[in-house]
């Protein structure tokens, strides 16, 4: 097979890998090393500080998350990154801005949706659906696009190799991410309540939203209830975390687009209680990998029988199709795929059946 | 001369020439009109409802106004707007984030910086500065520019002609302008109280902060004063505003880039009191088209000076110096040395002296 030359736009916020917080940017450089450790010549634009198997060209000396959003610091990032815009066969960017700039180019543009879509972003990302190869990271996140625009779903994947794995239930349950009302934080701190079990939350807690919120509405409810709070620990302590425990709670107010605390506690074989929203039931499997629950007590009651769950197949389920290594190929197959169709001119390909539909929900 | 293919991408948020508020708007529509007259093929993207005499490209069916600053609709705009570069030899971007995709293409691209350099966008303007070839609206924004950052000098220009005149000295002080601090509407409340003069507000209060900065400082000031406040009135009105005043106040708070107020009024004839800060000294001439003055104090006392000035002055200053047309003619000449050069490689050639010094500070 030929060699590709691939760009990879990363978002500048966060160093790739990221140290601590940062999916897209964990995300962004498992695809960067694995297609390079795949033979292709692959350029990550990021920034200074990371670390990477491809040939890396920082567009800031440090990462910028102080500005996290700020558009004239994106504007900046895509600016030096498209400067090189000749040099490849194709560009995948995972930035805001970036593919308007690389809809523009006589270059094949993949764009991956790594948020949800909104009313303030549906008419942009369908008039980029126009003009790039749009994926979706999860089939619940394609069936939200605007009606006529067409999406590859590549689900997102982790290494499962670096997930401790426990073949034996913990004895406390476990709540990570940020403290936000999408993400449910009083919701499993309540659950907990409820089952009578000790919680630990790994959380993050830096943006001013979050700080209000915390202090506002989750900090005044753990008042007499056992629960650890760690903010942004080391990965190692990250990792135990999820190995250790009983089920991992995810009692979602939103439609997540995928969810990758879903799949890294899984790859540690710790089910996940879960509220089934946006990509939930095609990630994780009602009575296999973990619960889909309707209200509090539900999801409650559920945390008894995670013990009765087998571990095992948490993480089997990681290996089989949540794998850093699988979303490579289906990159590698997409980029593919376009380049033999005429690049340009032709809205996204879908993947081929056997490829786009392998975890579709229901199936295992 | 030969004929120029030439692309003006306007800001999507008004229509051109805007119907009341929109600076940008109204050069950026006099600069389109006047190169499709000089013979050239100019087309306009801009957002519909705009009437032009260059080929109309509508980006939007209506004026996306109540979502002024949104990147998402900013960036729809400029990817419908970029569409279309092959079919141009030289693209004129005023948006903010446009300049980012023209920067990448091999087109020559012109900016112009229709805000203040800030601590914000600096960087940014330094790295487009490297790309585009990027045009100043006064000397003193040139000078606030990073280092190295090269840039020509076109002063904005409107028509003249527009705008009724009257040689004789009205009664009353005129404030025109948003209703924010930068612009100085409480420093004119206290400059008219103090000159023991009528007041008339030309004003535009519609944006979250300029509600909140009208109720809490503007309004309660105006208890007991002779003062009218006419909210974005049609532009018959607004022209009577300009021509029928004794002079206008400019008591600005920040350094203004350009500050078309100043050559409004002066086309009506009425002279400009204004803070010598960012474009003024060199837009004003002190004791001929108005007064630069230090304070409160002697911005009430030169209120009284104002009948001395000969309005002749003020009007013949726009005519020589502010006009349209000239501002026309300056980016043809631009365009042509830019097409005349390589086009892309080098930054921004500087103007040829003659036109880019000729309304220097202290130069009439």
């Amino acid at each position: 097979m030929e060699t590709m030359r691939i760009a990879i736009v990363a978002p500048p916020w966060f160093a790739v890998p990221p140290v601590g917080y940062g999916g897209i940017e964990l995300v962004v450089g498992y695809l960067a090393d694995g297609l390079a450790r795949r033979g292709h010549q692959v350029t990550l634009f990021a920034a200074g500080g990371s670390r990477t198997e491809a040939r890396l060209v920082a567009t800031f000396a440090e990462p910028p998350s102080a500005l996290l959003g700020d558009p004239a610091v994106e504007a900046r990032h895509i600016l030096a990154a498209y400067d090189h815009w000749r040099e490849f066969d194709i560009i995948h960017d995972h930035t805001f801005l970036g593919p308007v700039t690389g809809a523009a180019l006589p270059v094949p543009l993949v764009h991956t949706l790594h948020g949800p879509v909104t009313d303030a972003n549906r008419d942009l990302i369908a008039a980029l659906g126009r003009r790039a190869h749009l994926v979706a990271i999860s089939h619940h996140q394609r069936s939200t696009l605007p009606a006529g625009t067409r999406a590859a779903v590549i689900h997102n994947g982790i290494d499962p190799a670096a997930f401790p794995f426990s073949a034996e239930p913990g004895d406390y349950l476990l709540f990570c991410g940020r403290i936000n009302p999408e993400k449910g934080p009083v919701e499993a701190i309540e659950i907990a309540r409820r089952a009578g079990l000790p919680l630990l939350m790994v959380v993050k807690i830096n943006e001013r939203l979050e700080h209000e919120y915390w202090e506002a509405e989750v900090r005044p409810r753990l008042r007499g209830l056992d629960v650890e709070v760690k903010q942004q620990p080391p990965t190692e302590e990250k990792l135990a975390a999820y190995r250790g425990a009983l089920a991992t709670l995810f009692p979602i107010q939103w439609p997540e687009p995928f969810g990758l605390v879903l799949i890294e506690s899984m790859a540690a074989g710790t089910p996940v209680i879960a509220f089934p929203r946006g990509s939930v039931p095609e990630v994780v499997l009602d009575g296999v990998t973990g619960f889909h629950c309707r209200d509090l007590d539900d999801a409650a009651e559920a945390c008894w029988r995670a013990r009765e769950l087998d571990r095992r197949e948490c993480r089997r389920r990681v290996e089989r199709h949540f794998s850093a290594s699988l979303n490579v190929l289906r990159h590698e197959q997409l980029y593919r795929a376009i380049l033999a169709s005429d690049g340009r001119g032709e809205p996204a390909p879908t993947l081929p059946l056997a490829l786009d539909g392998i975890t579709a929900p229901g199936r295992s």
